[in-house]
This record gives structure tokens, C-alpha cells and sequence, in this order.
């Protein structure tokens, strides 16, 4: 099962900054080989739901890992049976009705 | 790892009740043995997070065989290493200090 | 326009527990006389949009007051114009189908 | 108060497709003279909290008026009191430490 996900992660107490963490975040999706794409409040990924979800949970023990006791992180998850439609499809597809 | 999870799943097009899918979820997380609420905007649920994270893999997947070509999840992922605390010890901690 | 909301309130940096500033949150809702209910990852709210949007904004400006820098916050927001129902009624319509 | 905002808005039942829906969204976004970016999962939005909560308020009433009787939206509320910080800076702050 292909899915598309979009994750938020927020260490919670200690330094306000979780530009870090985030950062960290980023080099387990790209090691992990998954295309991924950084917005201002969150990461879109797409693949294979297990090898998206892992890359999930390397997240948060990765943020544990680097001092951070608590995480909280909010996460959309977009399934489709009907069709296959890339992240930069979906965007495209609200572009064009503009 | 525990983790703390808030699941509020919408199948997308179609009927615009989801009662029925949701209740479905109710009876995947109930099969599975994990400790889950019920609420007016979704279900949380506790447990070690490979078993929590199947279960919402579960309700997918069980959503589009009841019909929904198109699911969309918003999940709340809590995990902390400085001290176990339950659903219903976080929910007295705030009621404590209102 | 009546709306539901389900609002998970998270002050970034500084102290790991957040549920004083939850506990302020609620004294909010309570004032405002809006219809309320805590769970163990937010509070189902409804109401007016305006009323509701206000105690919103509220919280972030209280936990501002209480010396929290940052804030952020997840919100899920429901409208429907088919017709009314309650936080309570979609909770009843989810069980009675379990 | 400024205010970053991270809207997805779904409209529930009827057409799978909600592009035409997230596009009426983004020219109130435009109309409103708000800065924001579209990615696979939702609009960043930055300004003032008044006007952006008036857009997600018009945003609803828009997508309620092109015929979807039901709406679920989940958006994320950023706001600080340190500094100003742009959405630009959060997605730079990221990746020069990468």
C-alpha cells in the first residue's frame, strides 16, 4: 500500500528552537531513500506505507536520541485505492484550477 | 516504545456519514487488545508503537475494503523517555489544575 | 455558522509538562460558556464560529501571558450545513453502529 | 498577534477529487493579500491573526457555497512572542543544518 504522508514533529521542553531536530529528520528520510519534500510547518513523503512508517519511528527515537524527552508530532496519512497520484500531482492538480 | 496516538480517520467522497468506518476502527483496535477512547473528533489509543501503528495500518486498509477508494488521517503521535504516563493520568493532570 | 473544533494546544521550549497551561485553557472554555470536553490529546469545543475563534485566540495569548515564547497548535475544525449535530450525537452515532 | 498558519481543508462526501475546492481556497488567500504556499497537504499562510482566521473562515464558507454540505479542516497555529520568523526562515533555518 503506496502512501503520502505529511509529518510535523515538535520535541517538546528544553530549547524553543527545533530547527535541529527537524534537520536530523530530514537525513533519515533521504538515507532511507524516500521522496520527501520540507514545507514551513512539516515534511510530505511518499512510498510504501511500511518503509514511510519506519522512517517515522526513526524519527522520534532519533529526537529522543538527541536529548529530547518528549516528542509530539502530527502526522496526515493519504491512502487511495482508485488511482496512483504523486505528491507533485496533487499540487499540480489544484494549480491548474486556479 | 509506548506511544500515545489520536486517530481521527475520514473516508474521502461518497456518503458523507463515516459513522460506520469509524466503528469499524473501534472493533480493529478492540480485536487488538489496546487501550483506546473514544472521542467526538477521534480515538486515542496507547500501546507499543509497532502494535498501535499496525492497527491504524488495519483501519486503512479496512476502510477501503468497506467501499472508500480514499482515506485521509490526521494522527497524533506522542512518545516520552523521561516517565511512563498513561491516557487517563494525562487527562487528570490538567483536571487537577483547572 | 456553528462549528466544532477539536483544539491540541502545545507550548514549545522550557518545561516538559504542559498541563497547566491546558488547565488555563479549559478556565477559558468555562468562561466563554462555551460547551466543552477534555481528552487525553485536546478539547472538543463547539459553538459559534466567531465565539469559538475567539477563545482560540484567547489560549495563545494566555499561554503567552504565562511565559511560554512559543506556541503551537493543531486544530481540527467541523463544519456541515445538512444539519446540526452535537459532539455528543456523533459520538452516539459511532457507538450505536459498533 | 501574527500568526503561521498550516491549513488542509477536506470537503466530506460527494466527489473524491477536492482540487477545484483547494483552489477556491488559495484565490481567497490571494484576494486577502495574504502570503502563502501551497504543498501536497495544505496552504502556509502568515499574517495578522484576524485576517488569517477570517480567510479559514471564508475558505469554509466558499467550499460549503460550491456544494459540499460537509467540511472537516485540520490546521496547525504557530505564534511567538521571542522574534519574528518567517515561513521562508523556518524551511532556511532547516536546511543550513542539513
Amino acid at each position: 500500500m503506496k502512501v503520502h504522508v505529511d509529518l510535523c514533529l515538535i520535541p517538546m521542553g528544553g530549547d524553543v528552537s527545533v530547527s535541529a531536530e527537524v534537520a536530523a529528520c530530514q537525513q533519515i528520510f533521504q538515507r532511507a531513500g524516500l521522496s520527501h519534500q520540507l514545507h514551513a510547518f512539516g515534511t510530505n513523503i511518499e512510498g510504501e506505507w511500511d518503509e514511510v512508517m519506519a522512517a517515522v519511528k526513526a524519527c522520534h527515537t532519533e529526537v529522543h536520541q538527541l536529548g529530547r524527552v518528549r516528542v509530539s508530532s502530527t502526522m496526515k496519512i493519504g491512502t487511495r485505492t482508485d488511482r496512483e497520484q504523486s505528491l507533485d500531482e496533487k499540487i499540480e492538480s489544484v494549480i491548474s484550477k486556479i
